[in-house]
């Protein structure tokens, strides 16, 4: 049902930039437009791809290997496989189809391969041209069933962290704490981890983006785990900072003051608004204590299929905010040296403000 | 030390094609090159690119978040950070190093990407070119120390896989087992599986890509894992089938055959052979005793910082083995409904011969 409301968007975009046909090659924008849900183990080894006409049946292209997935998968496409390769498809495909002008994204899209299809162009006078952002502009605004599968995703993230801040020991190091939260996820039916997990203790957390170590966690020392998982293709994620031990004085300041941002920066969503207009509401907070040197990164991001994805929330964007975007509010403060708090929700854009997707709250009042 | 042969060899091939400057976007080529042990997450965000000149210091440029491990990990190497993404400071150094003809990785660079370069070239009066396996080429043949990195990369594989063998037990689903591999993996000190792992139980492990389910285990029926890991850089791969309860004679039969075809294929193996050789040596058994057709793949591949790589050990390649490359040996027959046995061993190619790195054998005697 909604497959075909996308396709038929998709299509008016075709129309309008008169293309005869698209070839979708990023895995996200595949699996929105198809359903269709295999992985690529990176871009040179696809499991397929769509070719979307302007008209008339779409085809979901892909090897023997794939097959039974992409028949369980998919209902409105038509299910071709290549035996030597997608070139020799292609061409018989612009022919049958009519095709003169085709497009692909030249964003995933290796070089190397957009020369062959440009060469087959050439022979058969088709124009090829590159395109970029034509899937992922519809995918922005999510639908009622993208809000309901990613309420879900949210749901169970938050579950196996509550489970793994519940079993929580001082023995454990970063690296323990980043297993166990992936074997969780998948035991309780994740696809995988939306994004590689952070877990950083101590100094660690000062870097936003700390890689988790074998060190020993530090017993009154900061934590930082900002993880997300995938669960019917749909991303999460969340970061919660706290202490092991009892926080000092100094640790639950810089905490009130992040989630004082964190909630002044949601507050601030709602259709109409600017990115930076909220980026600002939570940064002003950090900024007005004396800390603004130390929040070096945008606020936010899209969440969806992709766990990075339009809207970017930063200080520069004067993007406006739509009912229907899911975004990130994610403040921190990062002292070298000393370490860093970083707290984070998804938030849901609606026409008169805004619904919190993340009900943990727990270590939110510190 | 190696790494100036490394950067020498490759120079020799700039010089070759009157390349200027060769810009390295794939993060195995830029580890092999430079020591720099960054991930990509995804061929869209990179970690950092080298830029080799044919004469002077190379450089890596790369960002902020990744400085301090550019100069933990690298010796040769000037590090140079950019602040406003690569193409700004590519300029300066075309410039600065009087560069005409700049190469880069038509394989792994985005054609968005090739574009904005080849913008930049025009306006610069740089010719831009796209290449193809240059770096690849070079690795293809393992030197001392990546051969002793190998062997330690095999050995811990299958010390985990000994581990997870012994602790067996048939109300493990096949994701449980490929849950505990990583784990296991992970706390053992390797950086991550250098693929998701396959473990298929009963008639799935007639599919040679299974993906592991949540089904229980049956105990009597087939089992395949298809596992490997990446310990410093470089990968392992070893496929185990087995039974877990008594085998029947069918199985064992079967079983016999596979382990025959791998031990040919292996026997085969030797500097001056041919590719197309050593698969026929392994494939003539399963073809003699009638299983031809359900031997579907080539028998095997080079492993290396990656796990797929030259040369490809298939019924076609008329390419010759060298002392010095290490290839997967992994024949496998997979029957329909009934399910699958595959065998792999890695073998490095000596001048007179072979040396099988695998040493777990306790399973080859069924």
């Amino acid at each position: 049902m909604e497959y075909v409301s996308r396709l038929n968007r998709l299509r008016q975009s075709l129309a309008a930039r008169k293309i005869d046909a698209l070839l979708v090659s990023q895995p996200e924008n595949r699996r929105y437009l198809s359903g269709y849900t295999a992985c690529d183990h990176g871009i040179a080894e696809t499991s397929g791809l769509l070719l979307i006409p302007r008209q008339g049946t779409p085809y979901l292209l892909t090897d023997f290997r794939f097959r039974e997935q992409a028949d369980n998968d998919t209902e409105h496409f038509e299910i071709l496989l290549y035996p030597k390769g997608v070139l020799p498809l292609l061409r018989k495909l612009c022919y049958d189809l009519d095709i003169n002008r085709l497009g692909f994204e030249s964003h995933y899209t290796l070089h190397s391969t957009a020369e062959k299809l440009q060469e087959l162009g050439k022979r058969l006078s088709v124009e090829v041209l590159p395109l970029s952002g034509i899937v992922e502009r519809l995918r922005v605004i999510k639908d009622e069933n993208e809000l309901a599968l990613i309420r879900r995703s949210v749901q169970l993230n938050e579950k196996v962290f509550q489970e793994v801040f519940a079993s929580l020991d001082d023995k454990a190091t970063e690296v323990d704490i980043a297993l166990e939260i992936a074997t969780r996820m998948r035991k309780a039916g994740a696809e995988s981890e939306s994004f590689e997990t952070i877990v950083a203790a101590g100094a660690a957390s000062s870097l936003p983006h700390s890689v988790p170590g074998s060190g020993k966690l530090i017993a009154d020392g900061p934590l930082l785990i900002d993880m997300g998982l995938i669960l019917d293709g749909y991303c999460s994620d969340m970061t919660r900072s706290f202490c092991l031990g009892r926080a000092n004085e100094d640790y639950r300041k810089i905490h009130r003051l992040v989630r004082q941002a964190m909630l002044q920066g949601i507050d601030a969503v709602k259709a109409g608004v600017t990115c930076r207009e909220v980026d600002q509401a939570a940064r002003r907070v950090i900024e007005d204590a004396g800390y603004g040197k130390y929040f070096g990164h945008a606020l936010g991001h899209g969440v969806g299929l992709a766990v990075h994805e339009e809207p970017r929330i930063s200080p520069k964007s004067r993007r406006k905010l739509r009912s229907g975007m899911i975004i990130t509010i994610e403040p921190g403060i990062y002292i070298p040296g000393w370490g860093g708090v970083r707290l984070e929700n998804m938030v849901a854009v609606t026409d008169d403000g805004y619904e919190v997707l993340n009900h943990d709250t727990t270590l939110l009042d510190l």
